[in-house]
């Protein structure tokens, strides 16, 4: 084994040491780099990640212009008093906040934030450019980058101090106006997951406690992740009128009355790809659905000396034909590498199906199709190689949602006392569903015990205990339950 | 005149008082507002501005992964110590920088400036992933934003404290490749003003003692503003090897040996949307070309109540079928504006093609086009409107482009001695070409005199006085000139 060959393998567990296996897989399948020195909690995003984060991008920025979005671009910077005016409303982000109080060689008189999210600069400017009626609804969003400076340990992508997202913010004349926005928001977002990231997700609504500050509903995407933890995917916040009273965005109705908007917020992070990575991948390296893989096929030619001609044209049409069709693909014609060195390679780095072509398959007008995530392989036609291709990379796609929609319907599972909530949560980890009062305080003991909380609770159409009447009693206190609880660890 | 149409209208004239002028469109036309008491020199970009950077941002980035760049995302933050480094080599941006010095409640070991650009972050990362020549060239770019605290007045996307853009960076095994990647992002810059803002540009060099701080030659475009002052519209550095000594980028060779790599930096922002604005807009507001405009071609029905139906169902089939055709059509079927109203405010906005459409152009089955840039109206038949617009929004471009070029054609004047040279810029403004002999102690005179420098050398190839070998002395000292000088006043 060459120095090349060990820097190719994962020698973390991803079923024994699930965070040192997701470190390694980030850090050899080159998707980042930790930050420098003195900036713990900073990551570098090299072009494979970032190039995965602009396909979601792509996906997600189209759904959000066919609906009414535009986006906007507002300054990096808050002043201390904007975010002192929504603590009318809220706690805010004050201690994770990262201060510019010097620039230019001099003092500023007033400190800026570096934003953290940007409800306190956005709203006061839309409630400038909102008059009438006719003005609403209002919608902008914005690709940035936001900081947090939090003190727990980074994780690539997941918790990192600095972290890609897009943030939409909207005004509009009604509450159910806001509602359905809201709710529109939210679709798009487990559209990103299991259209695009190959990833089912649970999606509902946080408990009254653990709404975003000022909000009047947070709803949520939950995903699984290997470790049994769940992951909030993305939010997207009713904000009612709180913050549109606290920064004053009124308009003119139809018959010239002043009223108050209604506003909405929502974002998904790069923590998307955390989700993705941690999911899909294994412990030969990174694996990617075909949707966001930078390169969706590679060719390895394999040749003697005396074939090599015949071998490496061969590959050359399939790659051209192949790329003239729209696929992303590769030739991996390096000299100095051989075929077994270059498997692994592409293993690692995640491409999705790998196409074989040695003299055989030359003489008999066939190639080995071997996909990423299981290995199988299958020998086709050299005729209509383009379709077949497509074929497998849709056969991809369904494997991997397939084998994360089991894992997550088996680990949701039902419990209706403290002790099997904390039971199966410690055995199992994933989901425990049980009815549940809606107190705050029911949630404190399974808190205690274990880093486990309430991460969703479905919405009412799609909570059997609000839609089918039923009568129980919750799982902690015993009081009558009203909503069905989503019990889980969380990162 | 209601107090709609005093808000449209444009009341600064374009030559006499430029920036004013500028000012009012960009705030009229809906481009950006000014950022929040306490923070002058910020913007808020709206969405109409950010659409028409986000096709420059397309185009661009369309021309860089076509030639072998990929985008990645580095930190925000750049330690002092990073900066420090880089002084070995420059001076740097030290008085420029915002400085966060407290987050999460706490006062930071080491301050972390606000990328001011990134060479002094992203070069020690590129040092770590090249080890051999077979990494080689190696090409990052990110698109963000940057802060540098400049003291001078604001002007929306020319001078502002933070600004979008891109920032590009490279590595090559010799000092030939570097040249290479240079002149080729300098030709994508051209392109960008050339073919997508209808903008031409001088090409051509820094003189030496105004070159990027540590670089072997800063390249540049430069536009001229109606005002007679020249903008650098991007540049492109060949930074020699001097960062790569700094930070350490070496590389193994096919023989094993140890070499330092040559690399280079390029960067555009959001200041070609100044020259945009300002180069095409007149006194009826903002003009685009229609490459870049949100909406290409607005109509305009006009009707009378008893012909409201069937001018909107003929305007409705046409703006489908542009539609259709890829074109950006809007169809302003406003009930509560007049058509006076929606001409005018369709002008402000910069909407380059105006179809009208009333019971007269029905009943011929016709219809009429208005060009944005100087009021030329054509019928033309309903039949084949396809490409009849699409051959209109060509001519649009080709006026635009046409006027600015003929205004950079006659603003390029020669001279010969120091007070042609201030007399030909105090009276005309534009570029002023001389012989000069490279000493940065001739450009003193005409600085001191008034704001010009000397913007641009053209490169040897393009300087009728190095390649025809031209015998002629200096305009300001009489020693023999070596190159062609372009003096300007700038902003």
């Amino acid at each position: 084994m060459t120095d090349d060959d060990q820097e190719l393998g994962i020698t973390e567990s991803k079923s024994h040491n699930t965070g040192e296996w997701y470190a390694e897989v980030v850090r050899k399948a080159g998707l980042a780099d930790y930050g420098p020195e003195g900036m713990s909690g900073f990551i570098v995003t090299r072009p494979r990640a970032y190039a995965v984060w602009e396909r979601l991008q792509s996906f997600l920025d189209a759904k959000f212009k066919s609906t009414g979005v535009q986006n906007a671009y507002f300054p990096l910077f808050i002043p201390e008093s904007y975010l002192e005016r929504e603590k009318e409303i809220v706690e805010g982000f004050d201690p994770e906040v990262a201060w510019v109080s010097e620039a230019g060689t001099k003092e500023l008189e007033e400190r800026l934030a570096v934003r953290p999210t940007s409800e306190s600069i956005i709203t006061p400017y839309i409630s400038g450019w909102v008059r009438s009626h006719r003005d609403l609804p209002l919608r902008v969003n914005q690709w940035c980058s936001v900081v947090r400076w939090e003190a727990t340990e980074t994780k690539p992508f997941f918790r990192t101090k600095e972290f890609l997202w897009q943030e939409g913010h909207t005004a509009h004349a009604t509450h159910e106006d806001a509602w359905e926005e809201t709710l529109t928001r939210l679709d798009q977002y487990e559209s990103v997951y299991e259209d695009l990231l190959a990833l089912p997700v649970l999606r509902g609504q946080k408990p009254d406690h653990d709404k975003f500050p000022g909000a009047h509903t947070t709803t949520t995407v939950e995903a699984l992740m290997p470790d049994g933890k769940s992951v909030q995917g993305a939010t997207s916040h009713h904000l009612g009128q709180s913050f549109a009273e606290a920064f004053d965005i009124t308009y003119a109705d139809e018959d010239e009355e002043e009223r108050l908007a209604h506003t909405t917020s929502w974002g998904l992070s790069w923590r998307a790809l955390g989700a993705l990575i941690m999911t899909h991948s294994d412990e030969q390296g990174l694996v990617l659905p075909p949707t966001v893989a930078p390169e969706q096929v590679v060719i390895v030619p394999i040749w003697q000396e005396e074939t090599k001609d015949e071998v490496l044209s061969y590959a050359e049409d399939i790659a051209e034909e192949l790329s003239d069709a729209g696929v992303r693909v590769e030739l991996d014609d390096r000299d100095e590498r051989n075929p077994g060195f270059k498997f692994n390679d592409h293993e690692l780095h995640g491409v999705p199906l790998r196409i074989e072509i040695g003299p055989h398959e030359v003489a008999d007008g066939e190639l080995t199709l071997v996909h990423r995530p299981d290995g199988e392989s299958v020998v086709a036609d050299r005729e209509g190689i383009v379709g077949t291709v497509e074929e497998h990379l849709e056969t991809i796609y369904a494997k991997l949602y397939a084998a994360a929609e089991e894992t997550l319907d088996g680990a949701v599972r039902e419990a209706d006392d403290r002790a099997s909530i904390l039971g199966t949560l410690g055995q199992h980890g994933g989901y425990v569903t049980a009815p549940w009062c809606g107190e705050e305080a029911c949630e404190e003991p399974i808190k205690e015990a274990m880093a486990a909380e309430i991460v969703m609770v479905p919405f009412e159409d799609d909570d059997p205990l609000v839609d089918e009447g039923h009568d129980e009693t919750c799982a902690i206190c015993e009081e009558p339950a009203t909503r069905t609880a989503y019990f889980a660890k969380t990162y």
